[in-house]
């Protein structure tokens, strides 16, 4: 028994790391968020750049204290919504410590008896067009 | 007791949906490969596409058995040392069951006192630079 439990921990922190490595491979910034405390439950390294703090200070803070709608503290349900009709479709939302638009595109799904939002940040499409123009 | 242990559980099959999902929500096919096997330890469904089987036939497949270079056997360990010394240096590789060629970069990382291989199937680009199985 104490084998088979050995076993079931070291295959835990297996997908534990390879969830890790995920997420840090994933080519976009990512931001992890619970729908019903509505804080950020993990990120990765590019996301915490783009939003301008550590992974420290994100993990379990509040997403609407750092991203911004055009109506405050709708656009989660707005991406969950999103995220069902249209996997493409994106929400334009500004960092609050940088003032920068960032365009979010989200995927939902369910885990723990939580509804959770895996949001992908982006360059917001004014600012990717004015980096265009001057390259 | 018992709830701790419920809560334990509970944890665990959240990380593993977080897996999974950012797993699908990778743009490329992904491949993880154990180093010490040799086999595919699991893969995203664009994966199994582009390898023309389905997730079930590749899970603990010998990857030798679906990918094929330059010199039989060799590969994953070329891989290893490139994601050790440049984590965009790629190998181009041949899909066996259609003769496709691609082109492979990967990321190495440990878990559960393996070596893995997280890897990335992309078009074989003709005009790339390419980092060939020699190298």
């Amino acid at each position: 028994a104490q084998l088979a439990l050995e076993r079931d921990y070291e295959a835990q922190r297996e997908i534990e790391t390879r969830y890790r490595v995920l997420l840090e491979a994933h080519p976009a910034p990512l931001l992890i968020v619970s729908m019903s405390t509505g804080r950020i439950a993990d990120l990765n390294i590019a996301a915490a750049e783009m939003i301008g703090a550590t992974r420290a200070e994100l993990i379990d803070a509040p997403v609407g204290q750092e991203l911004d709608g055009r109506r405050r503290g709708e656009f989660l349900e707005n991406l969950a919504k999103l995220a069902g009709s249209d996997p493409l479709g994106g929400i334009e939302l500004t960092i609050r410590r940088s003032r920068r638009k960032v365009t979010v595109t989200a995927t939902l799904f369910r885990a723990a008896g939580d509804r959770l939002l895996l949001c992908r940040l982006g360059e917001a499409e004014a600012q990717r067009t004015r980096v265009d123009d001057t390259a």
